[in-house]
């Protein structure tokens, strides 16, 4: 059987799932961001009127499902499959947040790779014809984040220019086999590769590679130039990472300057807002795809879209035992007649 | 679009997958249990020669993974997608291995559900025609667990008689488009339940409902008796989690007490072993898959085998925020002619 796969490793679909909804919730800090007049809803405090950041970043991933439901008429009951994951060990936001939706449920984990990670699986579940509607959905949380894989909050610690701002933030798509909106035409799904990084302050050079590979890959199996995107979108490198793939990518003849940029450098003034690098986390290209992207291909004034979030696959253990940092990335390509 | 589903959520797959190849590994003390002339491989230490135990985990997984491509004659390149993933914080274990084989990787996180949500979403993959051999594979390490969830090892904690010992052990399989073994004819896919149980050390009890959730379904969605399967298996319930779920199949008007069984009661003599309720873990019902259900399978002793991994989402931080054990559980339904 001849399978729908295009060059190396880069899936077509014949009959492309649509994005007929999509939700972002933000933080403050993100709220302050260039993109604050895109996201649909903006936190006055990253509490979220909880006790924990833990049940803070799990209420807004649940608060972004109810809302990408609600903005298509549709209820938990009308999606066959809830795909998606988080930074938190065991996935405790999106573990939490399934068991509230009652939908049957795929956990992923593909660190801040997990948007496109999951975007690509709801898809392949729709264009199999095993679904009509799937959720596909990330957050992350920077107090969360930070205090699992770096320090106490209470510590203060100073941080490195290289280093990023984890995203307080969260993105739900409704992927659906019929309906108006973005078609997911191809994904391009990633290999995990480690360059030898092992500096968990410059997360951007160790996922960049892997972007690079992904990218340069999708370009090869499509046969597509660069121009042929509108935009072409990494996760969140932040600035390290945005210069190390135009450089890579140029050394491999295709030059993306024109169109490329990366969600975490677009979600945050990094020269004012005091991020060095820029943003980082699953909630980063989740909440720009869903708040800018999915609205700016709305009113088609972009029509073609490749995103490819990007992971670093490091735990706190493989880093106290000398582990470099392995990257992992997936490219989904949107279009909009 | 009719999609290929049954009842509520059971999927049907026109051209069954086949599992061509199978390899399990496990440790010292799993190859001293009931099962042990059925393993392909048991580990004399259990660190393997390596120097930590997570590393010693992510070399058995590597190991297994290795293996049972050569049982098939196949390469990596020869593979489209590999799919896993493990207990470990990030998937240790299972993303340094996806960093060896070098094949497009899609990370799971399901505790220790993972081996049949990784079946599933590769059956998934090439019935919908987009691969022809796929990679799930999942393993756990009884220290590393021990280290991560409860106590460090050196605290030498007592244990109370509900709590289950983690397999140290690894299951991995080849799933192909076309070729020889057992068929995966239908999946029913769970949902996230939680009874509200908050005793980490009652695992069982904890995915027990879960585990009734998914049988249940998945018997009313396909109209089969509980005797249609030789063999109704589920992944880590324990002694505890076992009765539970004869007790509550029951109310439902399932009598499944004749074909069914669970791993980690299988996989010890939990007597004569100490390990109190039995084994758990995702290595569990992976290893007694591939080592023992597998080949028992290819021998037509058993012909029909429903297959159901059950994961605890829990995790340290969520337990210490007091909050219960949600629970999932898969099915995954093998034939052979």
């Amino acid at each position: 059987m001849a399978i729908k796969k295009i060059g190396n490793q880069t899936l077509v679909f014949a009959n492309p799932p649509k994005v007929i909804s999509a939700y972002s919730i933000v933080g403050p800090k993100e709220g302050q961001g260039p993109l604050k007049d895109w996201f649909d809803e903006i936190l006055n405090d990253d509490m979220f009127q909880e006790k924990t950041f833990e049940k803070a970043e799990s209420k807004m991933l649940r608060n972004a499902i109810i809302a990408a439901l609600k903005n298509c008429n549709k209820t938990p009951e009308d999606i066959d499959f809830m795909l998606g994951g988080d930074l938190l060990n065991q996935l405790m936001s999106t573990s939490y947040t399934a068991r509230e939706m009652n939908i049957p449920f795929f956990g992923l984990y593909g660190a801040c790779s997990t948007m496109t990670e999951s975007i690509s699986l709801a898809s392949i579940i729709i264009d199999g014809g095993f679904a009509d509607h799937v959720i596909a959905s990330t957050s992350s949380h920077f107090s969360t984040a930070e205090r699992q894989f770096r320090f106490p909050l209470e510590h203060g610690n100073q941080r490195p220019p290289t280093a990023q701002w984890t995203v307080t933030g969260t993105g739900a798509v409704v992927l659906a086999s019929v309906g108006n909106g973005p078609m997911v035409t191809h994904i391009t799904v990633g290999k995990v590769v480690d360059f030898g990084i092992t500096d968990a302050n410059n997360m951007g050079a160790a996922m960049a590679p892997a972007a690079v590979d992904t990218i340069y890959l999708h370009l090869k199996d499509t046969g597509r130039s660069p121009d042929f995107y509108d935009m072409i979108l990494t996760g969140d490198l932040g600035e390290v990472g945005k210069e190390i793939v135009i450089d890579l990518l140029s050394e491999k003849g295709f030059d993306v300057s024109n169109v490329y940029n990366d969600c975490g450098v677009m979600i945050f003034d990094s020269e004012k807002q005091d991020v060095h690098s820029g943003g980082s986390g699953c909630g980063c290209s989740a909440s720009v795809f869903c708040g800018h992207i999915y609205k700016r291909m709305l009113k088609k004034e972009i029509k073609n879209v490749l995103l490819i979030s990007t992971g670093a696959l490091l735990s706190t253990i493989s880093t106290q035992q000398g582990e470099s940092i392995p990257g992992i990335a997936h490219a989904v390509a949107f279009s909009i007649a």
